[in-house]
């Protein structure tokens, strides 16, 4: 069993970036995406589409929060995918998602996504190795469609935490009163597989890259939410989007 | 034909509120709703609906974003109802919104709502009197349906402006190219109803006040978001929430 891609990559921000410098840039950024996600609005020729996938206590709600906390919610939505309800398991594994793919005009943000269909099952060996890669094909033409008929932007986040960083978190659920109710037993369970998941991931990044991922280092939140609001940044001015003048019936 | 309801009540911030000190007081407030929020969130106990009407240009997109706009987008979802589909038709008129009704923890945010089905509809006689008297008893029905099957707190809202303020906002949709894209000519046409429409409020009013109205004087953005603000704080307060512990089986 070789070395995974994910354990060749930090989990820190790099040595360059200091602590309160980036975050008064993650601020500025904050003040740009507001004004940029009110012209995506009124514009409504491009749709974007935030995957955030991350193992347990990896930060996902922290930068939904964070990083988009201060958006209009009115263009922007979050869409949580737990595990799936015996009417959505009668679908094929694209149904449920494709019902929340983001209109034009809107930022649609998954917490966990269509990759949880060839990650925890996977590592929970509810498929076998012929249909993850049958799923992988279909996750890229389902990307494609997205990209190529609504004009969606799609960013994938991976929230790349270190193991001890993972435990640090989960203690910290058992003892802070205020999140204590996020706590699951289970979690402990689960990150016992951590080198399976690693291994899964590496997979999902091989294989469904064609809209590419981004590896968050993400042990430090400052960091994590710096990345992530610069790439939406950069993403958003990439549109080069004009306010609307006057319908033509004018 | 009386005076209506409306027209006795003032759409400017009583004088004792001064504009700066009032800005203030909301920004403390949305610090605490931030909190509170979680809590609901966490707790998931009850939900919070929160019913947006008024005219044309009253200030429903910007309560939104500027109320709104800082909570946690993963607890917060809108809904903006439109012109009803041809399928949506084809149910009861309260079938699409029954569909977007709060879950426990979330606060859900209506821009228009079920209350369209009895003004616009009766402004431009698409229903009899009959039908919006029928309507408004399903209505009731419906608010005390989630009120006391989902422990959902329903908050409505009326924007109040004056129809000279709707007016000057109107007009700088033509000038100002950052707004230039809600404009639709057909608001003017509408606004010269505002009479009609004083009547039909005045009537959902009286008849629909088991969840009670706010009227919210909306001729300034700064009280108009003050009251909103304070409103949601008291209601979220009375809640009397608690962070859960640990789960039962731990």
């Amino acid at each position: 069993m070789g070395k995974t891609l994910l354990s060749s990559i930090s989990t820190r921000a790099p040595k360059e970036f200091d602590k309160q410098e980036t975050k008064a840039k993650t601020e500025a950024i904050m003040q740009k995406l507001d004004e940029l996600q009110n012209l995506l609005y009124a514009e409504s020729k491009h749709a974007i589409l935030i995957v955030i996938q991350g193992m347990d206590a990896s930060g996902k709600d922290g930068v939904i929060r964070n990083v988009f906390g201060t958006l209009n919610p009115q263009g922007v939505t979050v869409k949580s995918f737990k595990v799936p309800t015996a009417e959505e398991l009668s679908h094929d594994f694209l149904w449920r998602v494709h019902a929340h793919a983001p209109a034009k005009g809107v930022i649609q943000i998954f917490n966990r996504s269509h990759y949880e269909d060839i990650l925890v099952t996977r590592v929970h060996h509810l498929i076998d190795d012929d249909t993850a890669k049958k799923r992988m094909k279909a996750i890229n033409d389902f990307e494609q469609l997205l990209t190529e008929h609504n004009s969606t932007r799609i960013l994938k986040f991976y929230l790349h935490v270190s193991p001890e960083e993972q435990q640090e978190r989960l203690n910290e659920r058992i003892h802070d009163p205020a999140k204590q109710w996020k706590y699951n037993a289970n979690d402990f369970e689960e990150a016992k597989k951590w080198d399976d998941y690693m291994r899964v991931y590496d997979d999902a990044f091989t294989h469904c890259n064609n809209v590419p991922w981004t590896i968050v280092p993400a042990d430090q939140n400052w960091y994590k939410e710096y990345l992530i609001a610069n790439t939406l940044l950069k993403t958003l001015q990439d549109l080069d989007m004009k306010y609307p003048g006057l319908k033509k019936e004018q």
